[in-house]
């Protein structure tokens, strides 16, 4: 039976999980989850995923919450996307460094500035926040310069971690021009087959709830 | 040679590494990072680490930061407290929730709430931490009800990575008293053989700084 992904457009962190699966060829469908709608608040989901969160891998006996170990179960899985041998712990610290200060910050950051209601936004939480993630961008950048992936000569599940909030497009303080060596290595990501944008790869989109 | 973890006590980043080594028997020495002097800023230590920050292994020819990173390696140099066959995507979904929800949070935290001075903390910060990181702290109880360890029957990586801010004496918000899972949990772990309080297992606390 195929793996089911529950995930939702604007989830980055889901993102995270189906762009992994989509580029190594994992077979997969998406299950949305109405985020909004409070439905990872509910008895029903927290008692699949105590943490209440999305992405959740469903596939046969296996229930899996966390991006980075759907991550890690899809490099299993595959044999794609987890480095050359002897990368596998600078794979492992990419990923952890994007868990604790990339898409964490950027999610959190982009959540409050576009799907808060303005009066509810927390003014100083904001520039705060975005004070850090300029820091997690520069590190970035910086690590960037002279690569083309983040870990060796291929792409990597490191690499599919990183970029999970990095193309959407509301604002909340990320512009592609003002990091030349993170905007070229996204451009190098989307130009890979099976890549699509999230908006694209899963359902759920500030677009689609306009409409509702 | 013995593996140098650069470190400083005050870090519970640092914590989770040195308490895994110091319960799987790895053979290590501490290496006092000034942190609160801007050691971790200076070219030097971005040289040996981009992120710029604690803890970072030095062992011969490997240098590795993110504390996750390094509780992997040791698992695999010991052997020990990897959990047992097949928990090892359920040790792993604890250590990326805890990097992204409740150390990355704590940490913070504490920081803005006792090593800045007064007049330069973020106000409204502070409790928009504290309300996130209250959600944190009711999952990891919900899932210690009727459980000994995070994960199986034994100790694993993923207790040593949730109780990295946990057992220090600064307010910012977690008392054991609210939380009765995690504090029986906290108990469990305090009592196994070559466990100390990381103020007594690395170098540097607000004790020291305030001597010199």
């Amino acid at each position: 039976m195929t793996a089911q992904l529950y995930c939702f457009g604007e989830s980055g962190n889901s993102y995270k999980a189906a762009l992994t699966m989509a580029l190594s060829g994992y077979d997969w469908t998406p299950r949305y989850v109405d985020f909004f709608g409070g439905e990872t608040r509910t008895p029903e989901y927290r008692a699949l995923n105590v943490m209440g969160e999305a992405p959740l891998l469903v596939d046969g006996d296996l229930v899996l919450s966390q991006s980075g170990a759907i991550q890690y179960h899809v490099v299993k899985a595959t044999g794609r996307l987890g480095g050359a041998p002897g990368e596998e712990e600078e794979v492992m610290r990419w990923i952890l460094w994007d868990n604790h200060k990339l898409s964490s910050q950027a999610g959190m950051t982009r959540f409050l500035m576009n799907f808060l209601p303005e009066e509810k936004r927390p003014k100083e939480v904001i520039p705060f926040m975005q004070g850090r993630l300029k820091a997690a961008y520069a590190t970035l950048d910086a690590h960037l310069t002279g690569r083309d992936w983040i870990v060796g000569r291929d792409v990597t599940i490191a690499d599919t971690a990183c970029c999970g909030y990095l193309y959407y497009p509301e604002p909340y303080g990320f512009s592609r021009a003002d990091w030349p060596h993170i905007d070229r290595w996204l451009d190098r990501l989307s130009a890979l087959p099976g890549w699509k944008h999230p908006y694209d790869m899963m359902p759920g989109s500030p677009a689609d709830r306009a409409k509702a």
